[in-house]
């Protein structure tokens, strides 16, 4: 059967758990997860709540109209999912193939709950892997003229498709404000340094350059600031002064692979709440 | 002010959750913290719960009495600590002054809510180290004829002492399955090791014989059989074949303290249950 | 340019490195790697010495015999490769598809040094994948009667593709001594439990039943003893009660890829050394 | 018998290795460890060479006088170190005393061949704790206007005690630039965070607003740049959205302490080659 799934952030006070549970009870719904976390410092409460709708008294419908009036009294910016919705992905790339192929792997091997009918790229080097798998290639070539009127084809596009997630896999384009607002917390980047080293260009070869002893790579949602939105998940791996460059890109590759599958999971998933330009992930 | 803190296991059925959280908030509590898991496949349920008690509408009796109510008729098992009220921890030592050490200092440092008011040893070697941190210093040596009467002492000595908690900081002895009954869930082991790998004696040298690329420690509630209690943290070093058995030993041993003090402080805070041999660690 | 690789153990000596590197510099050699390690309790010496052919003296077959002499002076176990010359991989596989994907995309991608004509299974279900790369796949089902038989086949195929290192990448069947004997220090396995610990059948549900609080993946090279042989590489990842044995062997993937991957190229690099069921890894 | 380590680094050309190992050999001498490293972008050559002094040919001014004409030859940048000659370190906090007693407890656990007379301080706070240990505790308030002069009391303090490598634990002032000149490559640093993310003040605090899922600790040179030296070593550990900056400073303790001290041990073994603002290692 499907789960329900509440994303609930507001502001903290007594009762709010209570408030969310006795809903699900009263409704016969039996919850499977749940977690809450409150900020102090900003009085903010979050939870994360899945309940299994078998037997459960209200249609989608109706959760949606019943729930309202809690999230009134608690003033809460809240979200519903069903977990058998399964979201349509896009995935941007340029020339870099590591993280698409991965993901591609790791959505036909039941790890990512998704489709994913589109890759969009500003290049055509990836066509033919991407025919093979027989997903759609549309190619956008960017130059800072045509910049603003490629991506409105590309959200006509995303639309048709009605993309629920952008995955950035390595696209070496950077994406306008106007776009970015259009998929707000629904683009998921990968970078391949330990932010907040390294952002921007050629971070690897910029992290050889310190003489750091550890690589990293970081997952986060796009904001209109380059590299500077909430993340999502780090890791880390050791380097010494015996790797080169080509090391580092070559190692970073699964930091990159990891890093990111992880991020989309979470987010397809419904485990990432923002706020603050951070992220609480409930995994 | 206080906080009180229920630790739940129950046979997983509808309405836990809302039934715990309706009880805290109907008497007024604010919740800071819950957390919950269910094991599918055993069908249990587990919550860690902590409230305010500020306002909070019963006494410290009254929510054993009160509580009592809801914990029949979901057959918990259960337990109920307030945060002020600060256990007694006994440390065992042997020779190895490591792990005494780092926890005698984050104790100091205010890193772990408890007092220390009694070290037992089977050597005099750590005494002056001991005594000079004003700690009383019991000296049980113990032979195989001795044991069980000098575990008598002992056990009259960490009653007197109002003991909580022990720690076993490197302690070589196996303690009789007598003692451990009457502290159960309540010892806690540091071993050398990636358990279930080199269990017993010797686990570096062992370990170094085998030709492994990356050492570990565990720490564990102790049970009759050694070295197989359940599992609260464990962490990992990679070494290679530059590593000496002495080098093991001395890189063990950051391990050591790490995953040893991580372990007390997540008991101390009472974020652990035990199942199945396993733990829920709510960290 | 090409360059030569020198492999070297023997009992420790004074002048071993000396007599090495003046034999290459003698001859106009430029070392570009030089690594050195001395086991105390073996008293034994091991070296990976690599130097540029620009310009080098000698003739690749003149090595072979200049160098004896220097050999039989130290009573030199040895083995010399040049870096030019590919060897040919062969993966065995049984019904799970990432480590040989992981594999196939890293030699595509340049990452591993060597052709892989060859990929043998006791199983047809990855046939077509394999196919696809346009690499034979040669299937091979074992039955306790059949083994012998059908490993004799098995050999004569990896010899007729002159095969030089066999890759287990989750080939779920214990080859015979007869089989191991004869690619001695050839075949490397991916075990997926971070060995000693679970060695044998289903590992991650014995982790999970045991409650570890971290997972790993071990490669070694195989011997006639199950899971015994000498450890290549491991790495490990946190699990923690939310895991279920899905999320294990999820999660553990990625470990068995990297684990596998890295132990494969430092083979192919001529960077292990094994001695007393160990290995000397000159990273 | 005490061992003569070399340190080496030059332009790289043929026969470097050959006739360093050819000096030892010659003059009867047992390597123990040798390493060395070739930077290919920079064309540069560095080694670490250790040898048993045991029936070597040549007395220590010997060794000095004779190498001196293979140094001309390949214009060497050189030191020769006893491992018998146990340095001087002079140690400087300001108010957190963890790094302070990490390194204390080390050293008198034998795991630093160093001898520690000397705690410099700006503060008061740790002069108990220190001479209960001891040692000389050497108490230099700082202002802008009084920062020269007290660094000349300091560096006369440090000359009279013989000091050969300064180790800052946690101390919360910049040096000057005529202090650091003084000992180049001799000033050794832990900074709080993954560098270069947050240099300077407050790196926990800063990386709780940025939201980082993981901390670090960095050891470095310290030269005239803020926190901009030679990285030697680095290390990481993973956060949550549940650790306040108070939980982020507690486990950064732990990686500060592992951290700092790998570093000196580092330096006090002559295990460090500084270039190009970087470090190689030898470990």
């Amino acid at each position: 059967m499907a789960h329900a799934i509440l994303l609930i952030s507001c502001p903290d006070r007594r009762g709010i758990t209570a408030a969310v549970t006795h809903f699900v009870f009263t409704h016969n719904g039996n919850i499977v997860h749940a977690d809450q976390h409150i900020d102090d410092q900003r009085n903010t409460f979050f939870m994360r709540i899945e309940w299994d709708l078998e037997g459960f008294a209200l249609s989608r419908q109706e959760i949606f109209a019943e729930f309202s009036g809690i999230a009134g009294t608690f003033e809460m910016d809240w979200r519903l999912f069903f977990d058998d919705e399964v979201p349509n992905v896009a995935i941007f790339v340029s020339r870099h193939v590591h993280c698409l192929q991965d993901l591609l792997l790791r959505q036909q091997a039941g790890h990512l709950r998704c489709r994913i009918p589109l890759i969009v790229s500003n290049h055509q080097d990836l066509r033919e892997i991407v025919e093979n798998h027989g997903i759609e290639f549309a190619y956008f070539p960017i130059t800072p003229e045509t910049k603003l009127k490629q991506e409105q084809q590309e959200i006509a596009l995303l639309r048709k498709h009605d993309i629920g997630l952008i995955v950035l896999a390595r696209y070496h384009q950077i994406l306008s404000p106007g776009f970015v607002q259009q998929f707000n917390e629904r683009i998921i980047n990968i970078h391949h340094s330990f932010l907040p080293a390294f952002p921007g260009k050629q971070p690897y070869a910029r992290a050889y350059e310190k003489g750091v002893k550890i690589i990293g790579a970081t997952s986060h949602y796009v904001t209109a600031e380059l590299d500077e939105g909430p993340i999502i998940e780090q890791d880390t791996v050791r380097v010494s002064h015996r790797d080169t460059v080509d090391d580092f890109m070559r190692q970073g590759e699964d930091l990159e692979k990891v890093v990111l599958s992880r991020a989309v999971r979470l987010a397809l998933e419904h485990k990432i709440l923002c706020y603050q330009n951070k992220t609480v992930v409930f995994d």
